[in-house]
């Protein structure tokens, strides 16, 4: 990396990160919540490896900034305004319908993120992709599995995963939309293009929606704002609540 | 098994499905409030470790019961009387060193249960405790080598320990005390003694404690109850916040 772009990769490690760290955090939110045990082991190990790809993401963001704040400053002491996730990992985790819904529509969108971001020209960031990826096809297949699971269940579930995706549609657009930030890491060799993810990512969404008998919202408005700190209210509830510990006794270990 | 000792297999089995469902649960609230992101990963993975080996044992007990429950069924749908973990496991999570010391007592009491266990003559749970000591083997390892750090570390770190400690210890001698239950189990070849467990028990952890810098609490009236379903107040609340998706929406998925 020329130091020319150190700042834009600083910003996109973040970008990264908080995207797996706030989705990895509202999905832990399930921890003994849901309604059969084995579902809630499977919710919390996705999000213990959210939670871990996040880590690793902002520890290597620590590391590429001047200041070389660690993983868990950056974690825990960042008011909303400076995290730099979509807008759609922030959304509260809703019903079990909503949370996979969403669950599944990022992941297949982080899938061919990693995928593309294997092949990047900063080697840490490729081998972080390459760990994360295979956790990534995991966790679309079981999200995957439950969309059809919901969309062609009973008549609750399938209206409960329709409000789910027509609430959830207007975010999805925030992930394949690039900005400066991404032309010079594509320009660099680091980063693929956001908007070439879009094609692959819609198809294979659309394929598993239709099969769950859902039906693909007409186009809308697309949501953003969360890739310049412009969030939504939840974000900072969420937050709040994430970094009492740490915030109320710097530096020890409650 | 003889008919005969098959209620008793099933009291023992909700016993030690319990004391996991209850202790993963409780530390499972820590989810996404440790202070530092590697802890929170680690202590969700004891968690889950636990929330596993709860819903194995519960599955058994389910089998083994004439109404063949299952374990989301005996997870979810039974009231505080009706548990049959110890004491020690349901008790608030308590600050960092509080959940610190009493994963450390339990896990060290749990590795030679299940270490026993794993000569049971019912093959099944033998085969349980199989893999569940190799999981307990590192709990303990990890939470043992967080006391050296508390309990010998700074002034503020010591002091919340030892408080810790000397508010545990009153609940641990629960742990290994039996009744006719495991008097049954025992002549079966299917559990050991818990009072044979105490002195591995004691050896080991008074070895850490001491290392520790802190000190063994005097001899006091030990608590019990749990085995037979009296409980503290807070196991009530715990599982109201437990079991409320499961039972708002009966058979359902949300």
């Amino acid at each position: 990396m020329t130091d020319s772009t150190s700042p834009a990769l600083f910003e996109y490690l973040l970008r990264l990160g908080d995207d797996r760290l706030v989705l990895g955090h509202r999905l832990s939110q399930w921890c003994g919540h849901a309604p059969i045990l084995e579902e809630d082991i499977a919710l919390a190990n996705i999000a213990l490896d959210l939670v871990g790809q996040g880590a690793l993401l902002l520890k290597l963001a620590g590391a590429t900034e001047g200041q070389g704040r660690s993983e868990d400053a950056l974690a825990y002491h960042r008011d909303a305004v400076e995290f730099r996730n979509a807008l759609i990992v922030e959304l509260p985790k809703g019903d079990f319908a909503f949370t996979i819904v969403r669950q599944f529509l990022v992941s297949v969108a982080s899938y061919f993120q990693l995928e593309a971001l294997t092949k990047s020209a900063h080697a840490e960031l490729a081998g972080i992709a390459a760990k994360a990826v295979k956790e990534t096809r995991y966790h679309v297949r079981h999200a995957g599995e439950w969309v059809l699971k919901l969309g062609d269940g009973t008549e609750e579930s399938h209206h409960r995963a329709q409000d789910a995706l027509d609430a959830l549609w207007r975010y999805t657009g925030e992930l394949f939309m690039g900005d400066e930030v991404d032309a010079a890491l594509v320009r660099a060799g680091v980063a693929p293009d956001p908007a070439s993810l879009e094609p692959a990512w819609r198809a294979q969404a659309t394929d598993v929606l239709r099969r769950a008998t859902l039906q693909l919202p007409a186009d809308v408005y697309m949501q953003r704002g969360g890739r310049t700190g412009r969030h939504t209210e939840h974000l900072g509830h969420m937050l709040a609540e994430m970094q009492i510990v740490a915030r109320s006794h710097p530096g020890a270990e409650w």
